[in-house]
């Protein structure tokens, strides 16, 4: 039995994760928007906890929190995020900050590991504000006019004002050192029953999925329910139910094995139970590791757009609104993990692609990346109910570290 | 030529009309929520107007105007609305309430004709606060619980708040007195195309149709749009989509000739782009004179429902929120305005089932009834661009006016 895994203390690893679970507890779960009171207490948790790591670090001006150790040698950033989703789940986040925790405290008081684990929260990766805002601040993607456009999911409160009322407005923001980490390791719940249902202890994540969204707009002519006659309606909410079962229909015979698709909003207007609707709006998203097959869903979208228009009834307009990027984790990296699982979870690990984005995808832009998943219960996630045996999560921290530990190297 | 013929006068009648669109005024139309100040002040204008047509009349307790003739003979009911849609168009209401007082002007004060014409204006029938809840008060239909539950459409203010504020609080409400009346007319633009296509000068309503309306309610299962494969997906959306295009596939070989039906509003719930649906309502709307057929159109429902909930994958439930209650139109009244058309207009006139509800079809339940159409430019209602030419809005009050001295008798 190696060196880290004698360290590596599971207790410990469940009562820091307890101890976040009752910061912001709603049922088994927890609710921690982005800059809610709890979410800050749990970074402040965090930064607490960061000397006994042999770390030092604060929250930045957008809510991260970024670690630095002193120690020589290579070091590898490790982490994940720190709120939540509404009423969500307990593990979603908070369990690669603490696995990535329990690595630094176990490797960098280690003077047989040449190198150090720095850990990171980033922020707002459940996206209340955004996409991935903490994360990509951190690689230099987030302009300071971003954040100032930058409002909440109800467009309510912005950014700058959430920032202002939990003491971070006027802060700098930590952004990465080019050249100063070998790569970035996070574990997360996989949010899904692959493992579950196989058997399996540990994901091994090859790549992330790229999300494409689009906004798919009918019009057609808004008219009296009772006057109209059906035979010259141009009815835009029945041409936009027409077009939700043609993507059923057409998109199985043209997607790849991983693909998925949904229309999560539909709106009609002007939503009256006597008014047909002259305008109809669906929220459409893909998501694939191929943006190559993403492409050819979205000409079949435009194919089947252009029937709508030719057949002169209703015009239907398809924009893209958001771009995917797939990211691809790390050979070396899955390596390490799958070489650990191999030590610490009987080898029964399995290599998948992430259909849920996470902050990885954005850290891989600039350094290899790799992530870990652990088994879901029933595969849910984004609920409170969301959770995973102790046991496994036990397990996972021993490969975790041990991947680390594989990672720097002797 | 009659003598009500030379004593309608036209100029006077577009007069008031263009009087009434000065209040409120949006455009070329008018913004008039019931008790908005514009609807208030055009009930005011209307009280004021009632003396020189013989009559007395006072804004009551829910809003209406009921005016009262001393003149001996009988008296015959009649007008229409003077609330509007919001941003909607300037005669859809007040070209009823204006016939009806050019008519009163007209006959009130002619010794040859043993009768009078009573002029009323129901408030609400727009639906600001609920279903014709001025005429189903006048008819005895409203209760003061109704009254205490009405609230308008955002939900926000109650119908008690809004009766407070325009000084109307604690009025009496002006209920009808039985065998007073001979019946009701109404005179109101078409709403549809089926005039101004045909030539047709003035449409004979033969039936007002009734609206039944239902909450589909589709449950599937929230899951993450990511990691939850297409396979073991519940979308709820997408059986909504699929029941649609159902509807609009077995509809037509079911249902009668006059039929319509409209999807009006459509949620998903959470409504989100990266969450699948797990729960979607649609707002469903069945139109005929017919409630046969309603029958039949609301048993394939149903059975469509069955076979969703047979599949297995979600499950759906039809509620029907609203019985219609198609209304005839008596027989003496459409042949009087048949007989008044061919005197005034060319006997360009046709028989025509109403599409759009109106408060006839409630007066019609406590006495004989009949409307009268005018022509509709491009058929557009509920928009502030509806209009009618105004030889036709002139030719329409010959009529009208001829048709009440031809109800009173000698």
């Amino acid at each position: 039995m190696s060196a880290s895994h004698a360290a590596v203390d599971g207790a410990r690893v469940l009562a820091d994760l307890n101890a976040l679970r009752a910061i912001g507890a709603y049922k088994t779960g927890v609710h921690k928007p982005t800059f809610s009171e709890a979410h800050i207490r749990s970074l402040e948790w965090l930064v607490e906890r960061l000397p006994t790591a042999g770390l030092t670090g604060s929250i930045d001006g957008i809510g991260n929190v970024v670690s630095r150790s002193e120690k020589a040698g290579r070091k590898l950033l490790a982490g994940s995020h720190l709120e939540s989703q509404n009423y969500a789940g307990w593990l979603d986040g908070p369990l690669g900050v603490v696995y990535a925790l329990e690595a630094a405290r176990v490797i960098n008081g280690d003077p047989g590991i040449n190198g150090a684990v720095e850990v990171a929260a980033w922020c707002d990766e459940e996206g209340h504000f955004g996409h991935f805002l903490g994360s990509r601040s951190y690689v230099g993607a987030v302009t300071e006019a971003d954040i100032d456009a930058a409002r909440d999911r109800t467009g309510g409160r912005t950014m700058r004002d959430a920032l202002g009322a939990v003491g971070l407005a006027g802060r700098k923001r930590v952004t990465a050192e080019r050249g100063r980490h070998i790569g970035y390791l996070e574990a997360h719940i996989e949010q899904g029953e692959t493992l579950e249902s196989s058997g399996g202890k540990i994901g091994v994540v090859t790549s992330i999925v790229g999300i494409w969204q689009y906004r798919i707009v009918f019009t057609g002519e808004q008219n009296h329910a009772g006057t109209t006659r059906m035979a010259i309606r141009k009815d835009a909410g029945l041409a936009l139910a027409k077009f939700c079962v043609a993507i059923d229909d057409r998109f199985p015979k043209l997607c790849g094995p991983r693909t998925v698709w949904t229309t999560g909003r539909i709106t009609l207007d002007p939503g009256a139970p006597s008014i047909i609707p002259g305008r109809a709006e669906m929220l459409f998203q893909i998501r694939d590791d191929d943006a190559s097959v993403v492409a050819r869903l979205e000409a079949a979208l435009h194919g089947m757009a252009d029937e709508v228009n030719a057949e002169g009834r209703c015009s239907v307009a398809v924009e893209r609104i958001r771009t995917g990027r797939p990211a691809t984790m790390d050979t070396a990296f899955q390596r390490a993990i799958e070489d650990a699982s191999t030590a610490f979870a009987d080898g029964k690990s399995s290599r998948m692609p992430s259909g849920a984005g996470h902050d990885a995808q954005v850290l891989a832009t600039i350094m290899p990346a790799g992530m870990l998943f652990v088994p879901s219960i029933g595969g849910i996630s984004h609920h409170w109910r969301e959770d995973t045996a102790d046991e496994d999560i036990v397990t996972g921290a021993h490969v975790f570290v041990d991947a680390c530990r594989r990672l720097l190297g002797p």
